[in-house]
């Protein structure tokens, strides 16, 4: 972590924030691929959030309004749901609800890498991705093969800090170590576990379960730090315990619903 | 239970028709939503039924006829799929085949509850749905948020029977206590576990569940309450062996595809 | 196995194959449907493949040159998924990728069975169906209900290697006993399990795997041979663990993702 919160406060900060997510249960409004949009709703189930899909444009805009927190996710940006990712992200600038943008495979392949450029002007809460989308998104490297992140982690810092100040959003890299920054303070994890990624939407739930903490914590740095921390830490929890991803999945929800605040404290390679 | 049919009756009636839905397989027509699809056709499989998912119009109008049972869910009832429901709806009207009406999250968002009230009043053989969906439904209640059930099954038991006799349906509240009634009839099964509820498509399934059944039992009303026995009681013996949402999804499928006759005397509590 | 490749090398061959699935990870480019989609990508997540679902028709035919193995599953052919097809084919014509169609349900659904016939005519790699789809996109046979399978492999065998022979593609038969035959060789394949066909997505997932096998090996007999072999043997070691369809789901994927040659060598009913 560098400048204006310390670690350990970006750690109390975090457990308090999962205590809110448990505590109100904020509805979470997922325009998601449909790869990974069923693990996605059980992942915002287990974490205490409350999810829900409406993906047409002539309700999405409406419940961008009742929704604590929305994902746009590109994996799969059907032409529908393009119409209905329009209209959510202008009624959340209307409403106030935070939103986190997943550009899913970005570079190459062009309707959702112009998507998701548009999308990033308009003022997204969170960005995540793995260190290929964030530079494609940025604007450097050349995207992505699909969901793999073919770059690393590290040498996205820099265009993540530079996407952050411009964009206004919080940047989120996944990877072996996730980094997140707002562009001044920058947080590393260190947890997590290499089966996270034997599991499709092992990242694209994560997106979502950024929403959920951005719908309770205002300061949307602390949110997205809270939520990676929680995420892999329940991540390694299950990895204890899994055989192979199958299980690790089924691990994984479990650990979600039960990783506690004293888990956090115990756990969290925050730095 | 109240009035014509008698508890231990329709236990025996219950057990009965789980028997037939195992040893003839009836083929069960799914339009339902992307979020749960998987886990829908999972636990039709499970319990013995064959599932399949023909959303298109050009095929969904033919397969109504071809089918046993259908589900109609509008969780996410993209523009293709509302006409894929209503040729499937006309080809069971036509072919007489049982269908059943999930009314997904009616109320404040505008397509899908116009659509519900349509499809009410073309005569489904059952609707199922949470307290507040059915309210909505009725015309009565201010609707979900979502797909959680903010009002108590109890308020909507006035509200359920007057729907099922203006409608002709079978009417199904899904909540801590379950509720069936054709109007005249109404029966509570106080089975199931709240991690049900904390599984995405735990409501939904067992829409799907009904529909099977129906397929294979004449009497409407006894089959939505044999599928809801069935399915809440395989629901209980899972948490038994459950640690969090995860490991519970995957106990309960078990559950479904073991769950008995002699299980279902020993653990209903219909009333 | 009849003629020109002895069974011992069919087995090494597929020993070889699996391990270079594994060591070069292959991306798969699946044009699926809804209902298996998740299970899908996490099968071949679990063999050791990258799977991606590219399925808008802007985006499908660019990335067809790009991946290393296609599947086009016909379960839910929405209109815009037909048209992403079209573009996938003719980009996997142009870059000379492996392609692999699974005509699920063909018969009297007159959208798929058309578009499925028309496919066939295109030349994919393989194709992979269950006995009465295999008969019915040979012009022969009614064609199923759905997923099941009606007619047995046996009665398909001769229709097969006619297929094989007018295509040009592999056919693979999945049932008890799968078959694959490219008109001349035909292998059987005496592997796997019950449990396989209670849990959506057995079949579908199937023919991923096969595009990922032929992803990497330029025989796509052998290709295909020694993908069903993989899955198959995966699939009797996952029932060992198994209390029903559930835990054998997560079972499966955790077998796929540690079974090893020495594992096919020792299980594999090839003949």
């Amino acid at each position: 972590m560098t400048s204006s919160t310390s670690t350990p406060a970006l750690l109390a900060a975090s457990v308090d924030a999962l205590d809110r997510v448990r505590s109100t249960g904020p509805l979470v409004h997922c325009l998601t691929n449909d790869v990974v949009v069923n693990f996605t709703a059980n992942a915002l189930l287990a974490v205490g959030a409350a999810p829900a899909m409406v993906d047409i444009p002539e309700e999405s805009g409406i419940f961008a309004g009742v929704a604590g927190g929305i994902l746009v996710n590109l994996g799969t940006p059907h032409a529908e749901q393009r119409a209905a990712i329009e209209a959510a992200v202008a009624g959340a600038a209307q409403a106030g609800t935070p939103w986190v943008l997943d550009p899913v495979a970005i570079g190459a392949l062009p309707v959702r890498t112009e998507l998701a450029h548009r999308l990033r002007d308009v003022g997204p809460t969170v960005v995540r991705g793995n260190a290929s989308e964030i530079l494609a998104l940025a604007g450097a490297g050349a995207g992505g093969r699909g969901v793999d992140a073919l770059d690393e982690v590290d040498a996205a810092a820099d265009v993540a800090r530079e996407l952050a100040l411009a964009s206004g959003a919080v940047v989120a890299v996944s990877g072996p170590v996730d980094l997140v920054t707002d562009g001044r303070r920058t947080a590393r994890i260190a947890n997590g576990d290499v089966l996270l990624t034997k599991v499709t939407g092992g990242g694209c739930a994560l997106g979502a379960v950024m929403a959920a903490f951005a719908a309770v914590e205002p300061d949307p740095f602390v949110a997205t730090v809270a939520a990676a921390t929680t995420y892999t830490v329940a991540a390694e929890v299950a990895a204890e315990a899994a055989a192979g991803p199958g299980s690790f999945a089924v691990a994984f929800l479990d650990a979600l619903a039960s990783v506690t605040g004293g888990d956090l404290r115990t756990r969290a390679a925050l730095s």
